[in-house]
C-alpha cells in the first residue's frame, strides 16, 4: 500500500470512481474527499464514494499523504490554491486531467514547494457527476504519468503502484508527448464529434426526428462523446490549444483530399483510403482496449 | 405473408440477415439467394442463409414473387442485369442500398417494365460477408422505402409488410429525401471516421501503438464504422455525391466555427455548443435507437 491516506478533490465521474476503487482495491487506506458543489457532497455521501467528506477542500487533504485533483482542467488552479497552507509535509499531489503542460503549470504555481507529479487515467464514460462514478472504471485501461524533472523517483514509483493497484497499467512520458498523443486519441475525437452532432441538428431541409430516428446508419456512434461533460471539455481545448489545432489541421487536410476523391469520383483513392483503415480496429481490440462483438456489443433494445 | 417466395442477390450481412429473419419470422415463405462469390454462396450453405443457394442469379430468382438485391450500389445495375429475362411475371424487384437516387435509376434501366420499389433498412454493423448477418439485424430499426411516383399501392403495401414482419419500422419517403437524411445520418459519419482513422495512423510524432493503446479517450468509438466494407462505402459516396458534399460543407464550416473559437480562447462559444448536443443523444436513446448504459453498454475485457 503505497499512501495510507488518500484525498479527493472533486468527486464527479473520475473522483468519485477513484475513491470506490480505493476502497475496493487497497481497504487499509484511508480516503476522504471534497467537492465545491454541495449536492455533489452530499450525494457522494450518500453513495460512499470516499471515506469521509469534508466541508471545506483544506479539511479534506489534512493528513493525506496523496492529494488528487479530479476536477476541469480550467478549475485545477483554484482547487489548487484552495489547498495551499493546509497540505501535510511530504505529500503528494497530483490529478486525473486531460492535459497536462498546463494543468502541470497551474498546479505547480498554486502550490510552491509541494511535490507534485500530474496524471491522467485514460478512461471515462460520457456521464458525469457524482452518479457516474464506478469502481472498475480504471481495470486495463492506461494511466499516463508524467513526472516534472525533478520528480523524485520514490514518489513516482508509489504513484505508479497506486494507478496499477486500481487495475490500470502505468506509462510514464512527459507532459508535451501526453499533450500530442491525446490530442488525437482523444481531443481531436470530441472536437469532431459534438462539431457533427451539431450541424446535423442545425439542418433545415432534414428534421431532428428523421436525425433521431435514422441514427443508427452510424450518427448515433457520434451521439455518445458528444453528450460529454461540456465544462470539462471546454477547459481540455482550451488548454491543450496548441496540440488540437495542430491534430484539427492534419485532419482537416485529409478531409480535404477525401472530398476531392469524391467530387472527382475518384473511387480507387477512396478504396484504398478505406481498406488501411480496418488494421486500427483489429489492433484495439486485439490490445483488450475496446469490445470485439459487433456494433460494440450494444444490447439492442428489442432484444432485451 | 406477402410473398410466397423471396430471392436474395447478394449474401453478406444485409442478404444473409434478411434470410435468416424471413426464415424465422416467414416460416411458409420459400426463400433462395445467390453470391457472385464461390466461397460466399458455400458458406451460405453451411450457415443456411437461405432454402436454397443457386449457382446462378436468374435460377435464384425463378418463381420468386420478391426479389432483394443486397449488393453494393455500384453493383446494383450489373446484378439487376444478371436476372433480365428470368423475372416471374408480376414479381417485385427491392434492394437495400444506401443511396437510392442513381439505384431506383439502375434498377429501372437494368430491368425496364419490371415493378420496382427499392427500399433501405437503416440497420447494419461493421461486419460484412455471409458470416456476418443474424436474423434480429432489422428489430427496432426502420426501414426506409422510396417507392417511385407510379408504383402499385398493393405492391407498396406488400414490401412494407414484408418488413414488417421482420421486426423493422417503416417509413415512405422519396428517393431525393432519403439521399439527404443519409447523408448526415450515415455517409458523413462515416467519411468522418475514416478520415480521422487515417489522420492518426499517419502521424510522426506519435506512433501507432500509442494510438491504439490510449483509444479509450474518445478515438475507438470511431474505428468501428471505419472498419466498415470498403467496397459498399466507396459506392455509397460515388452515388450519392451531391448530398454527401453538401453535407460536408457545412460540417466544414462549423468545424471552422469551433477552431476558430479554440484559437481565439473563445470558452463561451465552445461551452454553448458542446451543452446542445446533449439533448440529441438523450432523444435517440428514448426512441430506442441506442443503448442509455455508459460506453454503449461495453462488456470491458477486464470484466468478463
Amino acid at each position: 500500500m503505497p499512501f495510507r491516506h488518500v484525498a479527493i478533490i472533486g468527486l464527479g465521474l473520475l473522483g468519485g470512481s477513484i475513491g470506490l476503487a480505493v476502497q475496493q482495491a487497497l481497504p487499509g487506506t484511508q480516503t476522504s474527499g471534497f467537492d465545491l458543489d454541495p449536492a455533489s457532497r452530499a450525494r457522494a455521501r450518500d453513495r460512499g464514494l470516499v471515506g469521509s467528506v469534508a466541508e471545506t477542500a483544506a479539511a479534506a487533504v489534512a493528513g493525506a499523504d496523496l492529494v488528487i485533483f479530479c476536477v476541469p482542467v480550467g478549475a485545477m488552479a483554484a482547487a489548487a490554491a484552495s489547498v495551499a497552507g493546509a497540505l501535510a509535509p511530504g505529500a503528494l499531489v497530483s490529478d486525473v486531467g486531460s492535459s497536462k503542460l498546463t494543468v502541470a503549470r497551474a498546479l505547480a504555481e498554486a502550490l510552491p514547494g509541494a511535490a507534485i507529479i500530474p496524471a491522467h487515467p485514460v478512461a471515462g464514460t460520457e456521464n458525469s457527476g457524482p452518479d457516474a462514478g464506478f469502481a472498475s472504471l480504471f481495470r486495463q485501461r492506461w494511466c499516463i504519468i508524467t513526472p516534472p524533472a525533478d520528480a523524485s523517483l520514490a514518489q513516482l514509483t508509489a504513484l505508479s503502484q497506486f494507478w496499477e493497484a486500481l487495475g490500470a497499467n502505468v506509462e510514464v512520458m512527459t507532459a508535451e508527448h501526453h499533450d500530442l498523443v491525446l490530442a488525437v486519441t482523444s481531443h481531436l475525437p470530441h472536437l469532431i464529434a459534438y462539431t457533427i452532432v451539431g450541424t446535423a441538428s442545425d439542418l433545415e431541409a432534414v428534421t431532428r426526428s428523421e436525425v433521431i430516428k435514422y441514427s443508427a446508419g452510424g450518427f448515433r456512434d457520434f451521439t455518445r462523446i458528444a453528450a460529454s461533460d461540456p465544462t470539462m471539455w471546454r477547459d481540455v481545448f482550451l488548454s491543450n490549444r496548441d496540440a488540437v489545432l495542430d491534430m484539427l489541421q492534419r485532419f482537416t487536410e485529409d478531409l480535404t483530399e477525401l472530398q476531392k476523391a469524391i467530387r472527382k469520383g475518384d473511387g480507387e483513392t477512396l478504396f484504398e483510403h478505406f481498406t488501411r483503415t480496418r488494421a486500427i480496429r483489429r489492433s484495439i481490440i486485439a490490445e483488450g482496449q475496446d469490445d470485439a462483438r459487433p456494433n460494440f456489443g450494444r444490447g439492442e433494445q428489442a432484444e432485451a
